[in-house]
């Protein structure tokens, strides 16, 4: 299998280089990128006008909650938790969360999205939804005990089950990490035994951190620390650690962040509506912190779209900050794209040889487009996910001119409405 | 001329009201809003799965800037203007400015905007265009005299000739407004003579206020007060006044605005990405301010998404005032419909008998817009421009499925490649 995109605006390796070129594809990796590439491939894409960009990896997401997208908005993060989002996701079963999870696959195979991290429940229902999109997921299941030792075996147990699911799909798209939700959720107990076994199993941590000003009152009041600290304190902390939010952290924390290497989700949308706080990026980025963008889940964005998720990570910082210069579009850029893949140890994020073709192709024959006086200011400052035309991820087309050859969109779209109307 | 929109969610009335409904256009007005409307028209539009929103108000834009989108990002807004955009501005011609216009037209019609105010050159080539797309336009010669008697009379006959070219227009869509740029760039005379011409000839005004810090600093030092205590003084205010921005507003300023019925515009986006600051929404609204929503141009948006702008404001507001229960959906989609129109004067902005027939249909044929729990947060927290499927103003369809019946997309979008590529 090989495709030959021609005649494309393409955003060249680490330093964003935007060249007209081809793009040659073999397999599952990128093989060549070169003027007028005279080879013949299974698929040819004309990308005249068209800019050929890395795939956006969305570092942190709770897919399947599409379902609750505007059931509850402009509320407190625990009133919106308490008596609109725990209570229905009660209620939700197997089923129910697979509709949302092909909800969410649909939406960020048409925003351009390749790669996300996923916490939720149901997890093996989710693995199976990525396996047939064709996207590629880090999938954990979102454990809680607060503080109850049976729960926490029960927890333990759960993901567990969900580790061995998604380890015999034999997926190379399909992953799973471990997703302890919070220090706030999650007894030492739990958060010790899940860095035990993500050592002993080789697999990623993803975990909520510092999201609220009130989280930091109660991690206070209960250990006496800021929860990095605590997190540190008990050896969580390492380069396989993706921790999303981020919101709250003094210099000490982001001290330790950059000592493990750990990786800091940055979720602006989320933040922003629910009204958590503006995450220090400059200073994280200052002190050599990798930092990936994220969406959050669709009931407190109100979507999955990368996009426009860059504008919102740019025009918040300058605005927080007083000065327009921080934040600036290429540096936004390599948040949503190679950031992320370097999160997950990962070779792409990337357009350049040899990398795995996770790829978007975006209509820039628009008005709100042109001139193309300047790409990557138009894919942070002023595309979104509509114009994502082609996406491309792992060597195979999963949309092609925003017909879906994945999954079956329609049927998506039904599903989720019938559903929705059986949970409210 | 008659227009019957079947089938589709109609966002109706002052307060919002989603129904089921089809919708009656008889030559410009909206005539009839019921389930199953049994008559004839000569257009009939399936709106089914589609949202019938009122168009957009853009309260301030400068609408040719598209041609300098990406130009320039990431900088103060002095070195901004100084070093990109006012050489660049030099270089325009009637001609150049009118592909600007094009642009601009077409990207607000593609995006659901129905009616903007401009301010900007070349406002008879303007006019010309606004005609031609069938948007309505609020048109003001941007006027700028650094105190130099000699440039006030010369301003002031520009602003005339354009007055006078537009009213020999004879359009209900096109209208003249006066425009002196801002208290830091135009004399006590100048402004005083614009209030004087406005009163004479019965015509809006717009204007930018308190921006910027330094804009802050400069009025202080030269007249010992603020900006909006200037313009009051000098009897400037009054109800028929829209100011651009207000960011920089203290209690008395905004006690000022009130009383004088002053609408503000606001445009978080440009205000977020110059770092000009945050406006004092929830004080202006409490005060009985109308504020309005505007994109600002191109340069500093980098788009004329309404959709777009309206989650931007939500979202800036919650943050800033770490309080998610402010700047909510419906405040602010009346912000950017019913409170643009009102501070125009204009019977439009909402989906009602005997309103203007300005009209934006959304399809919510979309994953990022179902399932369709809460149409107001999906138009202000999930849509975009790209969702607007047809846009109708004054009765006449300027865009249906997407596809533009007064203007030559395509013609535009090469002669703005073409005018940049002379520009630069």
């Amino acid at each position: 299998m090989s495709i030959l995109i021609k005649n494309g605006y393409v955003v060249y390796g680490e330093n964003l280089e935007v060249i007209k070129a081809d793009v040659l594809i073999e397999s599952n990796k990128i093989v060549e990128v070169a003027k007028n590439i005279n080879k013949s491939a299974d698929t040819v894409i004309d990308a005249k006008g068209k800019v050929v960009s890395p795939g956006f990896v969305n570092l942190h997401t709770h897919s399947p909650m599409g379902l609750f997208r505007g059931l509850a908005d402009d509320l407190p993060l625990m009133d919106w938790l308490r008596e609109h989002i725990w209570p229905k996701e009660a209620k939700l079963t197997r089923e129910y969360t697979k509709v949302g999870a092909y909800l969410g696959a649909l939406e960020m195979i048409k925003s351009g999205t390749t790669t996300f991290v996923d916490m939720y429940f149901f997890m093996d229902a989710v693995a199976e939804v990525t396996l047939e999109s064709g996207l590629r997921g880090y999938l954990s299941y979102g454990m809680i005990d607060l503080g109850d030792p049976e729960k926490t075996e029960k927890e333990v147990n759960e993901a567990l089950r969900i580790m061995k699911f998604i380890d015999e799909l034999d997926s190379d798209r399909v992953h799973f990490v471990f997703g302890p939700h919070a220090p706030y959720t999650c007894s030492i107990a739990l958060l010790k035994e899940v860095r035990r076994l993500a050592n002993e199993h080789g697999k990623l941590i993803t975990i909520h951190v510092s999201e609220t000003m009130a989280e930091i009152g109660q991690i206070a009041e209960r250990y006496g620390k800021s929860p990095v600290v605590l997190l540190d304190d008990i050896g969580f902390l390492a380069d396989d650690v993706i921790i999303a939010h981020g919101v709250w952290l003094d210099s000490r924390d982001i001290q330790i962040l950059a000592r493990h290497g750990v990786t800091v989700a940055h979720n602006p949308a989320s933040n922003m509506k629910l009204a958590s706080g503006v995450m220090p990026l400059q200073r994280l980025l200052n002190a050599g912190v990798n930092v990936g963008l994220g969406t959050d889940g669709s009931a407190s964005n109100n979507n999955l779209d990368m996009l426009e998720e860059m504008k919102l990570a740019a025009l918040l910082h300058k605005v927080h900050n007083l000065n327009p210069t921080v934040a600036d579009a290429r540096t936004v850029f390599k948040m949503a794209t190679q950031n992320g893949a370097r999160a997950l140890g990962l070779k792409a994020g990337m357009i350049r040889e040899s990398y795995l073709a996770d790829i978007a192709i975006i209509d820039f024959n628009k008005p709100h487009l042109r001139p193309i006086n300047n790409v990557i200011s138009h894919l942070v400052y002023s595309a979104n996910g509509n114009d994502v035309e082609t996406t491309i991820v792992d060597g195979k087309v999963l949309m092609l001119d925003r017909e879906l050859l994945t999954l079956d969109e329609e049927k998506i779209l039904n599903d989720t409405e019938r559903v929705i109307g059986e949970l409210t």
